[in-house]
């Protein structure tokens, strides 16, 4: 079993810190990523939170991978180790050890198992390099997301997840039971974040929303973390697409200063966030993929093929992963999009071929919203808990929301989606 | 109806930067807050989100509290105005007004209405100066606590809030259908915040926790914000305490540098915390409030009246609103306390008189656990999503969660917690 570390003074050293140390002995703290045992001489690579470790020594334990070690050694100066420094170690302590083999070798790049076995023992393959990273960027664009709209006067909150009813109307919503009264998941803060710019102005939110569909895609997860902004006082959803774009640039300063090297790891490049975002309307966006790219759309809106071409054309002739596709017609957009005639003031954002973002003008008057139901043919009886907000003089707002595994994927070159959560739910995952 | 404001390129300016602006034509946007027809001369107060400004005029609209406007005007010095200046208005645009009277009067201090009420109408009375005092100060709090464990070298993680399981074993689960299998809100992310000390050592979570539980209190919600955080490769559950001590003291600095015209306004004080706050065993405390206030608590535990004599024991002999209680018996925690004899290392934070944490180390070794899964009368197969974890090494680590509404409320001084949520939610309360 394992043996208490004794206790000792020396404070604990990280992998990433050796070099001051030449000379010096310390004490790391991590896990067994590896070992070797060559009969005279034992290797054990160390890894912590910031790097590894390689250990040499004689007569040292060397305890199954995984199992957390505590090594106390010598810090010397070698050429072909990691870093340029190993560890000669006196030392190793179990903390605690491994009674199991990962089902994957956690220092490998990649893994010859079917994805679907990593995510069904997230539980330690979440140790993965490539995992670590990933979850590593997506909580430094989460960091990023609030440190930026903090200093633009925006004020976070924090809205119910068991709700009456659903922002949009009623489709994919999780029932429960709550004391019995029928409840909802929460599909989105929307009602909510619009209500606190009646007092903060401007809002947003981080926070797990609750999709019950059915359908299994690379882009869909039945629980996300969505980034929600709403703001009052707003001109046009001009403004709007105004914040979002100061914002993604904001979150790739941080990611190019906190998370470059977990993009090295990953193979990925931080894209670079134009001053000025192209905006096309839909229309013409739609006519455009058909005369330069022969792909007509169906429906009232871009598809998926859509997104990509428009995508392609913009990163081809101007240059930019980003492109706005504004004024959605009304069949595309929720109740509360603010119309302008049989179009609303709504967008997406398309980054490398893919909506990351929803956002928009919304609807701030009374009556106009009442009209909109009777368009939508929603009952307003069951949207009162809405509409009651708007009698109250709700300024001019609009907002958008991105969904922060999508974005992650898509700037990591991760396909599906369910690889850029630590613990994904679809339709047939409940586990980790 | 309301006007459409023109174009102007007139920047905003806010209420709380009037006095540069002496002699200027600015333009305001906001609420109003308050009106007043004398015949010859119209008043309007405008709230914004910094504050609120005095405007006079002529033959000035003066649309129903609570609309949205913009005023123009010139600032001039006026000592009885509120701030020391006035807005001599020459115009007010209507950018949408109220059709509805709020059910209270937003300006006030007070509202002689049953609370209740307000909760009813919360989409409008979160408007209300105390509330949105309530809520920035929550806000802050939040702010600081990432902020501080993201400088110690904590990373953010995002667990599933659908989950399978308890974390504690099946008691106070909100139950729902997903796609046919049943499923559970989580009640604590403590799995999850386990396993990601795997990944990244440190590790803290903000997010909603569900708790059906069926008894109404002032200290419980049914779905309220947990501060979550746990730790890797600690000796005790001493450096947790130490670490919760920093974490405290970074929170207080943060609203007294950016919030403590909110602590005045709601007349509340920002407490010390010590640089070390006491801590006291449980069997020590029992005995305490016992020899000193005569207060027998039953059962294992310290009950409601024993902390708050606990606590009014260490304000009045130590000069402090901290109290650590520690080693807590078994019988008072979870399976996944790390056990010492008959005790744990788990522990409670009290402040004020209530208990705003629970904390300690966790058992990390996996035959520790199947253990303490028998002594609890657990079956492990119920919980083999848990203890699979631990035939991985898993380091010795310990944490603890914080209630953000009651931290709230008990710095603000307010008797009920779910005055300290923006959308409470109850026994009853599924709405706004």
């Amino acid at each position: 079993m394992t043996t208490p570390a004794p206790r000792t003074t020396l404070p604990r050293t990280f992998t990433r810190d050796l070099a001051p140390h030449d000379g010096q002995t310390v004490r790391l703290q991590g896990f067994v990523h590896a070992r070797r045992d060559l009969g005279g001489v034992q290797f054990l690579v160390l890894r912590d939170v910031t790097g590894i470790a390689q250990c040499v020594g004689q007569n040292l334990t060397l305890p199954m991978p995984e199992s957390s070690v505590e090594v106390i050694g010598t810090v010397k100066a070698h050429a072909k180790a990691p870093g340029g420094y190993e560890i000669q170690a006196q030392q190793v302590h179990v903390l605690s050890e491994a009674v199991q083999a990962p089902p994957v070798e956690i220092p490998k790049m990649e893994w010859n198992v079917n994805p679907e076995t990593t995510l069904d023992y997230r539980y330690v393959t979440v140790r993965g390099l490539k995992e670590r990273a990933t979850l590593k960027v997506q909580a430094e664009i989460v960091a990023a997301f609030r440190e930026h709209l903090i200093d633009e006067g925006f004020t976070e909150i924090y809205s119910p997840k068991i709700v009456s009813a659903g922002a949009e109307g009623g489709a994919n919503l999780f029932e429960l039971d709550y004391f019995g009264q029928r409840a909802y998941l929460a599909q989105s803060p929307q009602l909510y974040k619009q209500i606190m710019v009646g007092t903060f102005e401007r809002v947003f939110e981080v926070a797990p929303v609750f999709r019950a569909e059915e359908h299994a895609t690379s882009r869909h997860l039945n629980e996300y973390l969505s980034l929600d902004v709403e703001l009052g006082f707003i001109e046009s959803e001009e403004d709007v697409m105004d914040v979002e774009t100061r914002l993604l640039s904001a979150i790739m300063t941080r990611l190019r200063a906190r998370a470059s090297a977990e993009f090295d790891l990953l193979g990925a490049a931080i894209p670079d966030v134009p001053q000025h975002i192209p905006r096309i309307e839909l229309l013409e966006a739609r006519r455009l993929v058909q005369e330069r790219y022969g792909h007509a759309v169906g429906g009232k809106d871009l598809d998926p093929e859509g997104e990509r071409l428009l995508s392609q054309h913009y990163a081809e002739q101007h240059g930019t992963d980003f492109v706005f596709v504004t004024k959605y017609p009304k069949a595309a957009r929720p109740f509360y999009a603010y119309p302008e005639g049989d179009l609303t003031r709504g967008f997406d954002l398309l980054f490398r071929g893919i909506e990351i973002t929803s956002g928009g003008q919304r609807i701030h008057e009374h009556a106009m919203l009442l009209q909109s139901l009777r368009e939508y043919r929603i009952d307003p009886a069951q949207m009162e808990g809405y509409t009651e907000v708007f009698k109250h003089g709700m300024p001019p707002h609009g907002g958008f929301a991105i969904g922060a595994e999508r974005l992650t994927a898509k700037l990591l070159g991760i396909a599906n989606v369910r690889y850029a959560r630590a613990f994904p739910r679809d339709r047939h995952r409940l586990l980790p």
